[in-house]
């Protein structure tokens, strides 16, 4: 057994056996054994923001970490932007980059370069292995780090970079052993933090949730039982990774986006409690507003931080508070899908009207993300978030997702802007028969820009600048794109149209996607 | 004037008026410069990689740098695997990256991250400016590193990055002056050099010659005199950033890719001239072969490094040597369009026959490299060859070209592969109106890592390592994703077909996209 195929089977043996792969010549070794390994899943990508992003989607869904491999540092290069966000989500994930031999990178071939340091700003974790028997080893090493419960802001990302001399010199496997779970449990939070935030919530307080507090339904339900019990209100980050929603689970409200928004929301709170979330900032800077969003005067106080263990600390606040009546829930009924001339609003009215139950939503823009607050008042589902800003996320998030969980229908919520970065998603999408309907909200424009732009003060866009925030001359034509990627793709104008071609989607098996055009 | 347009204005003054740009909100004060500087062409993509593949084919025909415009490190992530090739082409280059203000970062709002780290390995200076009255002189020095010869292997790109409240602050404008031109002239070779390299040139000498040995004229024609007087060989590196070739011209003849090629060529060569290359490596590391391919006993002399004056030394050098005859020059007559089913080989002669004098050719494949050697006996034409072995440049590369030299038309010769990377580019190229016609070799795999595979000693290819190299099982149809993004497209599958509509191509204005179905 080669080093690589050590690597394979001890992936598989811990239970990583997903692959988004992006292979080159360097990765000739690992390919044969994903060849030689049946538990190993390849699943071939296109661009590598599609294996990042993908593999992103698969980790919120399942906890455990799906790999990527990759092409030396340009590859993993390729691979950043959906690693941010990534990240930014906390998901574990492995990237494996194959690189030159050891005595060959200084040599400075072409493809030559820095990995690790390429690696750095969104690797939690890095190795270069450096001996062939030891690549089994370092596989541990990587899942282990992945999976290990850390406050630092690079999320679970391990990023393992294999030598082609440590590829095909001889290895050997390393099994999972009984120290590897004991490493990967959360630190509880001490009855002592318990008490004191029991203690001190009341109405004027706002809990504010992430991580597994959003994710567990008997945590997600503490939560309601705490709001019944002390007039808290319950709020995730404007940009959570993921919530479980729906019309039986207590409502827990999404932090608006724009600072001024997020500041006239907390005037009225006096005391935070942070749940696995950090206090609320600005997305971005603006002249003559804060950048800290809490006001002065409110006290901030962490209940749980994010490396240990949320969901269980809201369960214990729950019974500390002999908070155990039942919450209100909204028992919302399916919307009436509207009629008429499409609009984002109308878009989100019509996915929850159809949206079957246990479905899974994915969104990387503000007209995708705005569906949340009507899908968690009408069906039961898995909500995904854009969570580190970097738009090109959702569409290999939702394939991710999808090919985690296979048996829920997914939906892709995408701006136009958004999804062109990562379009390859689709390809994949096809090949996979992933049960994904990609939904474009084609407005032609980079919308935000042009709202952000007007928040300088500008009430004129001259002619340059506006052609910098608009995708017509020339129209982007969706359908075309998806049917050039295997993909049945449909346009619509009007909600009936819009509603007509969701409703054949989910009725059907696999990939489509519908332009609705804004 | 606040930062952003001092920096816009300085660009410009100093002769840098093109930006291929995907702004986010950090940058909207530079959108609002651009928009008041009439001399700043900004050039809208919309994939990073496009932008800096653009620049970097911009660069390499103007000799002057273009901009990117980007969104933070996701943003300039996106960019990298371009940029690497824009490094080892050496191409002059500036990046301007938006970041938040400064006082912003510590807040670590979700698309924070290390800009600079990101930068690292792609740049060959960074600066993050600190004052918005400084910007103005960051922008010089940004400008005067991205020309300066220099040595470093990470070639002439500057990365400057842009807080926001450096945008907004109050700034001035820096004018071009007599001391800049100063820092920008290589470096001249020493005579005693020359000299010394013309005593010892026989026939059993190869000259390696990269650089300005490739694009200026006199340079050219004087290797061409060399190898009449001495009987040497000429040669430029695998994968040249620019070559000024075609049939009134000598013939340097290009290394071949695989080692065991190079050292069989290379066994009989006594003497190498390294002129602005390197001695020739082996792409990638192989068991049983060498990494580094001059034979033992070859002695190695370099005339003149990259960052001295390469052309003037090959013309001091023919000066030396007496070498004034006129070099044999093939005279090449246009070859007849081939008949019956297509071929790479088949291409490059339709190609080669079609092209109109002064064509522009990018390729980042092996299907499509391998038309220079046709090419460069038939039609004057510059060529622009994937550099650091990251397919997707080509398409980008040809834009930028065709942006920077309007009046002449472009080819891209493309992978199916290489060219999803970057599918893009074509949005780009049909919204400027750009005289690029991209030529897909559609031989529906990754024909490379196929051939990469059986190298390893694997005879029989088993389905799940077969699928990481197929890109049938949804085939791609270029037609609909170039008609998607408003290139018209047409499929050929004969000789016939593909002379007909490449020469329909030609014949009209803008882009086009031909399926050449292998």
């Amino acid at each position: 057994m080669n080093g690589a195929e050590s690597l394979i089977r001890t992936l598989t043996a811990h239970g990583v056996d997903v692959c988004f792969a992006n292979p080159g010549t360097s990765e000739m070794h690992l390919v044969q054994a994903v060849d030689a390994v049946n538990e190993m899943r390849a699943v071939l990508c296109l661009f590598e923001g599609v294996c990042t992003g993908a593999a992103d989607g698969y980790g919120r869904m399942k906890g455990l970490p799906a790999t990527t491999l990759l092409h030396l540092g340009a590859g993993l290069g390729n691979g950043i932007a959906n690693l941010h966000n990534c990240r930014r989500a906390g998901t574990p994930l492995i990237n494996i980059v194959g690189d030159h031999a050891i005595h060959h990178v200084a040599h400075d071939a072409p493809l030559t370069s820095d990995i690790e340091a390429v690696a750095k700003p969104v690797s939690a974790w890095i190795r270069t292995s450096r001996t062939s028997m030891g690549v089994g080893l370092d596989t541990v090493d990587a899942v282990q780090a992945a999976l290990a419960p850390r406050p630092d802001p690079r999320g679970g990302i391990s990023t393992l970079i294999l030598p082609a001399d440590c590829s095909w010199g001889e290895g050997r496997t390393q099994p999972k052993g009984p120290r590897f779970d004991d490493t990967i449990t959360p630190l509880p939070v001490p009855d002592s933090d318990i008490e004191a935030a029991a203690r001190l919530i009341g109405p004027d307080t706002m809990l504010l949730i992430d991580g597994s507090g959003l994710r567990q339904e008997p945590a997600i339900v503490a939560t309601g039982r705490i709001a019944a019990k002390t007039g808290c209100s319950l709020y995730t980050p404007t940009f959570p990774a993921r919530v479980e929603a729906g019309p039986e689970l207590p409502i827990i409200e999404r932090l608006p986006y724009f600072p001024e928004q997020i500041l006239s929301l907390m005037a009225s709170v006096k005391r935070l409690v942070l749940v696995g979330a950090q206090a609320p900032v600005s997305f971005f800077a603006y002249q003559n507003l804060p950048g800290y969003l809490v006001p002065d005067g409110c006290e901030v106080t962490t209940l749980a931080h994010r490396h240990e263990d949320v969901a269980k600390a809201l369960e214990d606040l729950a019974s500390a508070l002999d908070a155990n009546a039942e919450p209100s829930r909204p028992q919302g009924e399916r919307p009436p899908a509207p009629e008429g001339g499409l609009s984002a609003r109308a878009i989100a009215a019509i996915v929850a009207a159809r949206a079957p139950e246990n479905s899974i939503v994915a969104a990387d823009s503000g007209g995708g993300g705005a569906a949340f607050g009507v899908m968690q008042r009408t069906v039961p589902h898995s909500w995904l978030n854009l969570t580190g800003g970097s738009i090109g996320g959702g569409g290999p998030v939702a394939l991710g997702a999808a090919i985690a969980c296979p048996d829920r229908p997914t939906f892709a919520l995408l701006g136009d802007g958004g999804a062109m970065y990562t379009n390859q998603f689709l390809w994949t999408a096809a090949r996979e028969n992933a049960n994904v309907t990609t939904v474009i909200y084609s407005n032609r424009q980079y919308n935000i820009l042009e709202v952000e732009y007007r928040r300088l003060g500008v009430n004129e866009i001259g002619p340059r600048a506006a052609s910098l925030f608009d995708l017509s001359n020339p129209d982007l034509d969706w359908t075309k794109l998806a049917e050039a990627q295997g993909v049945p793709g449909t346009r619509a104008t009007t909600c009936e149209e819009f509603d007509a071609q969701l409703t054949q989607a989910i009725a059907e098996d696999g990939p489509h996607l519908i332009e609705a055009v804004l």
